[in-house]
């Protein structure tokens, strides 16, 4: 291979080469953002094509107008274009995404039964009530902080730890009690992928032994860190795939 | 009337008397915790009746076996059931109500397309993601804390008051540019509803002025308060109505 068909054939596999069907989607995020992760593997467990906007974090592009108008009041990423429906928060984004192609790709929801959709709905709530409050803090001081030159709040690092010590413990029995492999039910669903943003930055901290030292904690983040929706959610070069290369 | 008839007549008076309809429901709670009153409201909106089992928050009952281990292991109130199924964490159990019962009462979801339920289920995230953690806050440091006669944290009412202020500045665009009553249609839903319990606890409190200082917002909270559902959901004698007297 001479340096030129090297070229070609880097870019060709940076591509996005999984069959994916396209629905004009449009999303504004990051690759690195935990919130833009999470819309991003919906698309991937479903097979969806999107156009991929790269919001500009450093330069604050998300909290500065036109932004704040035309896109989202609240300063956030990510952003979800479907058509004229403008969607924001990204829990809303997956189950708006897991509904419509309800039929497509992995199922992610669990319409059974109003039982069934009720312990779905409920382990999304506790993801959302529970676990995220903690997580997402200890991300903010351990992975975000360090990132900007902020000093670590080990304070903070020590309590919150201990709170999620007894979430995760709940999370161990749940898994026991009803041996399943995932958290609502025996299939992977949106109530396992939400977790999954928050956990990929805490297995780079000090905080990952806390799930690591709970067995079956332990195996289903494996199991659910190891698809590969997740794994190309994870991937900035499949992100890039996706930026449509406009004409000057 | 007479002592005896005043006494027969005033616990008549307390009884729930609004038609409702039972379905074996059981609501483990309290009538001042936010979280259980998100429930009722949603049982009272689809006249819905129910048995009160009220924790005894004071003596720590929630924190302590056997509720942890019967009925919620994270410790909180309220747990629903409706038969073998168990529920927490009180937004779920307001959506599972919601959907079993969508056909009666008033409708608080709005399945007219994907796109309106997409809506919905945003603004649901908003009340969780951006109002919530603030609004939480508030009512700990300025209505729980000195009800324990713990120190209130200035510092900690400025900074969520602050950023409360972003967040109704966007409920007051919102509201503006749609000209709908509600949030995330033309009429009341599980959006709206989520957000009463905090806004209740918090119009005891100097942080009312943040909704009363931006008219959509006020009017909007004013409309929703007024419901009868809400009100009966603050009303600890409606809820001790549907305790059951026990035979010893």
């Amino acid at each position: 291979m001479n340096d030129c068909t090297k070229m070609v054939f880097k870019l060709f596999s940076w591509r996005d080469q999984s069959e994916s069907k396209d629905f004009g989607y449009k999303v504004h995020g990051h690759p690195l953002s935990t919130n833009t992760r999470r819309v991003l593997a919906t698309l991937y467990e479903k097979g969806i094509g999107y156009e991929a906007i790269e919001v500009d974090l450093k330069s604050g592009e998300h909290k500065k107008e036109p932004f704040l108008r035309n896109l989202n009041p609240f300063g956030q990423i990510p952003v979800f274009e479907d058509g004229q429906v403008k969607l924001i928060e990204s829990r809303a984004i997956t189950q708006y995404i897991a509904y419509v192609h309800s039929t497509r790709g992995n199922r992610l929801l669990n319409f059974q039964s109003h039982e069934t959709m009720a312990t779905l709905t409920m382990w999304m709530e506790i993801e959302a009530q529970s676990f995220n409050p903690l997580a997402s803090a200890l991300t903010w001081e351990q992975v975000i902080k360090p990132n900007y030159n902020l000093p670590r709040d080990e304070g903070a690092v020590k309590e919150n730890e201990s709170r999620l010590e007894k979430v995760l413990d709940v999370y161990e029995r749940r898994l026991a009690e009803t041996g399943y492999e995932y958290l609502a039910c025996d299939s992977f669903t949106l109530a396992d992928l939400h977790h999954l943003p928050n956990i990929e930055f805490l297995y780079l901290t000090p905080t990952r032994r806390l799930f690591e030292e709970r067995p079956r904690v332990a195996q289903w983040v494996a199991k659910i860190r190891a698809r590969p929706s997740w794994q190309r959610a994870c991937d900035p070069a499949v992100w890039s795939s996706n930026i449509k290369k406009r004409l000057n």
